[in-house]
């Protein structure tokens, strides 16, 4: 634990701060959206500090002067999308024997699925089998209409981490739906977050997912078979992307289900930490 | 053509004008969305005239004083929505032979797949088959989590038309998805208005599909299988619903496919009708 970097308490910030400086830091701006009394802004996290800004974050924008201590705060969902998107079975890990697909398989989860750093998954009453999916998300950073594939780093505004939290019993089980609306959409199964990072070369990072503090996830973003640009590129034939709307990326490896009282952390290299309690609804 | 009321274009007004009133006209009130030069504002419309409102639609919100003529505005989706949701298979007329689904059968269409009343539905380039298909459709009026079925009724605003444009190879053909993220959701697939009717019976409203001037969907609200209070209450069980949140509630009988040059109106009785032509995209 002690040599992960770490966005939630001040134990941890203090191990983060006697760690070994993480890689890609250099050029990496990391972009939070937080909360403090009546205050809801946006900012940039250096260190244990915040500094706010105010614009738009995908245009204009520039420092308030303003300072905030990361311990202060209350951290958000980076950004406020207008959609977001997730891909199925994109890596070989997670697929194993299945052919991997033709083209991105795709689909949305609402906004109010959507968590903050911190707060908890809610186990809704009559699930069967809830289960983590730690995924890298990409932040769109301008509008994305028939983008070719060599433009469509242009389009990555950043990226940060996901949690697509996902009820296998209503996905796939007996009593599956046609469409994965609550399975992948329920309240509180989309936690993102802490940080936008900017400027990252997001096509090797170390990914992992750890569960009361076992590694249960552990592999690189090299490994997804649809990389983000061809994700970008190809969902914008069909669907027009927005500034700030996300797509979670696909889940490695294998997954097991979260029981209330589990903690569950999203950890990538470069990022941060997304850490979420689970609860019972 | 002259029987049927018509937001679009003056000699159909003149023709609505003319006609028997509609059914359910007292108690409803209908509201718009619509921009004229710079300004984009909700109204009430009465006959050929738009009286301006300011505030909430879903809460405080009063005239402005100005009144604008219908002839002289670009009608707007009605309300701004954070999610779409759509029923899949909810008349009988529609499924056939097939058992009816145990539960409403849920799937979502990004906000980007909205369109305006009188703008094109866009053929995708690469599509094989689009169908229309027309629908009532439900706007939330304030927030729903866990509301009862006797609640229900008091979270929909009111209900408007919708025509949830799908391309069937996508959604059913060889190179299906596993999800509809494009079947459903290509930009354009999502035409909705042109009014919102707030106060209207919609337990038992005619609903009609006119594409080029012949009827070919013609079915009563009151033949869904799952009704519009069952459907508010089932999502709110798992997915949060906001105000302005838009459900389209399936569509009745069989579909056919458009091509470019077609016109295709919902027409739904007391809403008034949603008019859109077909292009090549």
């Amino acid at each position: 634990m002690k040599t992960r970097r770490h966005f939630l308490g001040t134990a941890a910030l203090a191990a983060a701060a006697a760690a070994p400086a993480p890689a890609q830091t250099a050029g990496v701006t990391r972009y939070v959206r937080f909360r403090k009394g009546n205050l809801t802004a946006q900012g940039i996290l250096e260190g244990e500090t915040i500094r706010q800004i105010s614009g738009d974050l995908f245009g204009a924008h520039k420092p308030t002067g303003a300072t905030h201590k990361l311990a202060g705060v209350k951290l958000l969902w980076p950004c406020e999308p207008t959609k977001v998107l997730a891909l199925a079975g994109n890596f070989k890990s997670h697929i194993g024997n299945r052919p991997p697909f033709k083209n991105p398989e795709i689909f949305y989860k609402p906004l109010t699925s959507l968590q903050n750093p911190g707060d908890p998954i809610v186990l809704p009453p009559d699930h069967k089998r809830v289960d983590y999916e730690g995924e890298l998300v990409i932040v769109i950073g301008k509008t994305a209409k028939n983008v070719s594939l060599a433009q469509a780093k242009d389009y990555i505004f950043g990226v940060t981490c996901g949690n697509d939290v996902s009820e296998r019993e209503w996905q796939n089980g007996k009593e599956k739906d046609v469409q994965w609306w609550r399975a992948k959409g329920a309240d509180t199964f989309g936690p993102v977050g802490p940080a936008i990072a900017h400027g990252i070369n997001y096509a090797k990072l170390r990914l992992r997912t750890i569960v009361n503090g076992k590694v249960v996830q552990d592999e690189s973003t090299a490994d997804l078979l649809f990389n983000c640009e061809q994700m970008v590129s190809y969902i914008s034939k069909y669907v027009t992307l927005l500034p700030g709307d996300m797509i979670f990326t696909g889940t490695p490896q294998t997954t097991q289900p979260l029981k209330a009282g589990d903690v569950v952390e999203i950890d990538i290299e470069g990022i941060g930490v997304l850490k979420n309690p689970v609860v019972k609804g």
